[in-house]
């Protein structure tokens, strides 16, 4: 090992909006002993995802909020460097739901072991093979129920997710439409990850009437990514039928207070749609199909994607704030050790 | 015939709010001819609906609106009183989406004829054998999927179609818990109904904590009549998994201004849960399965329902707004003429 302490991010106070530098502190422990059934993994990559700003907050959610005081959360890969558990060796690459910081804790049931990675760098096990790629894989088969033909519109579409999203209903057969903020993000998801069209919505006018031009037959499957005014423009274009998948709204994590939702929600009666929310938490049971099924599609080609890594622990707060005025250009992941710390 | 003219409202001016009579009008055109292929229909019973108040607004709906200038829209029961086609003969009884009016003229082959009424009064084929019954019985099974054990919980719950959908609830076995506004309402309920439990909303207090008590295992089903605040309080109260089915939201139809939707619509994430819109229309196919099944509990004596039969077409105006001050205390239908008319 080659430092005494353990770098931490905690949380000293809940943000309203952004988390600032007084929210999300850095401070130094002692390295963590593992007790019985436990292991100590040196963290080598972290995965940074808008729903981290969720847990920091104490409104209803899906899990109970990060605690005052406690280390901030986040998927780790590393290696672990202790263990007090037969399941895991000295040097075995672990993933698992560890925090913002040099060497986590965890209890060896709580961590995935990766024995085979397929040739694939480790960083994928945090992007496409992680929750991001299996996010979009489950969400969009599983409550979009994609049929060959339809049209697909993607917000967020070259995020993580969305350009994913996109990627695999391409794969289905269907008609892809994304929605993303710039011309090098919209020439990108046109190029190289083969969408149908693209709708720049820094440049685009009204909204709705572009959806309405791009989406002449309406939206059979909306992959709501931003919340905000985009999903109003989008209801107003839905074609009858229409699912609308939703696990996440990153146009209002950092919102202070809250704001009124969607105006034009009564068109889900008009077009007989469904909204449903889902967490990728629930597939946990089929994530080997998930994880095997887009490792193919990856080898063969057939999906393109973009990891973000930024170097540095320390940096990581600032990284986050990336994932809220898309200065990211792929997966958030924050590389904290290298194989041989 | 007993008159020589059609009594008509008609649509003036589209509304903002309730509707005034400057923009729905009475007035009186000849009795009008069959031409060939249609009948003309002695109209004896019409259904007032909230819906129709969506059709007189020219915003995006499932139907085109009511051209300014034409009869309201309504489904009405009559008697074919002249008949251009082999289908129909004098003295049918036909069920058709007509208008207010005193005779209708009308494509045979879009209109039902009702062969035998199963010993049943002719209202019930307006109400809990009509749109009103079928809305309840596909709605609630086919997208609310109830399994027992689970809690339902229902908004505008002594209306004509909540109060049907917690019979069904309770036929299939769930918990059904109502939302009224009334003690007289909230009594038919518990103990005509069977409903489990009901919630008063004018007098419960802080709506979020009356369901959180009434359902402590959370929402598995809530069967949204209404919008508005009532669904922001639902959404705090939700199971994991549960679905929202919705045709309808009786607090909105009459906004001049479209009102903020849910705030906390966000939930539908955080339990996985599902909002789903439909029209009783889509299930036209199914109408005879829903009929039948409607009407053998109806016989066996397991669904209470109420009928508030108002007399004249010439107050069908003044009874169309007891829909949205909650006036009404069962299936809202108008008496239009007599079998000997």
């Amino acid at each position: 090992m080659t430092q005494a302490v353990n770098r931490q991010f905690y949380l000293a106070q809940r943000p309203s909006g952004l988390p600032t530098t007084d929210d999300v502190i850095l401070r130094e422990l002692p390295i963590p002993e593992p007790g019985v059934g436990e292991i100590v993994i040196r963290n080598l990559y972290m995965s940074l995802d808008p729903a981290i700003r969720g847990w920091m907050s104490d409104a209803p959610n899906y899990i109970e909020p990060i605690p005052v005081g406690s280390c901030v959360w986040a998927t780790t890969i590393g290696r672990v460097v202790a263990s007090n558990s037969p399941e895991f060796a000295i040097g075995d690459i672990a993933l698992g739901m560890n925090g913002w910081e040099d060497y986590s804790l965890c209890a060896a049931e709580a961590a995935s072991k990766i024995e085979d990675t397929m040739g694939l760098p480790l960083t994928n096990f945090l992007s496409i093979l992680g929750s991001t790629g299996l996010t979009a894989y489950f969400g969009l088969l599983d409550i979009g129920k994609p049929q060959a033909g339809e049209t697909l519109l993607v917000s967020g579409a070259a995020g993580a997710v969305g350009s994913l999203v996109g990627q695999i209903a391409k794969i289905i057969g269907c008609r892809v439409v994304g929605i993303a903020g710039g011309s090098q993000k919209c020439s990108w998801l046109l190029d190289e990850c083969g969408f149908d069209e693209v709708i720049d919505y820094k440049t685009c006018g009204d909204l709705t009437a572009a959806i309405a031009e791009k989406c002449p037959d309406g939206v059979d499957i909306y992959w709501e990514n931003v919340g905000g005014d985009m999903l109003d423009s989008v209801l107003l274009n839905l074609a009858h039928g229409a699912r609308i998948p939703f696990c996440g709204w990153i146009a209002t994590y950092n919102d202070a207070e809250q704001r009124p939702g969607p105006k034009n929600l009564w068109q889900l009666l008009a077009k007989s749609a469904r909204m449903e929310g889902f967490l990728v938490l629930n597939y946990i049971p089929r994530f080997p199909e998930g994880i095997a099924a887009m490792a193919q599609w990856l080898l063969e080609g057939k999906l393109h994607h973009r990891e973000h890594v930024v170097s540095g622990l320390e940096n990581a707060l600032d990284a986050f704030h990336m994932l809220f005025d898309g200065r990211n250009t792929g997966k958030l992941i924050i590389n904290i050790g290298d194989m041989d710390d």
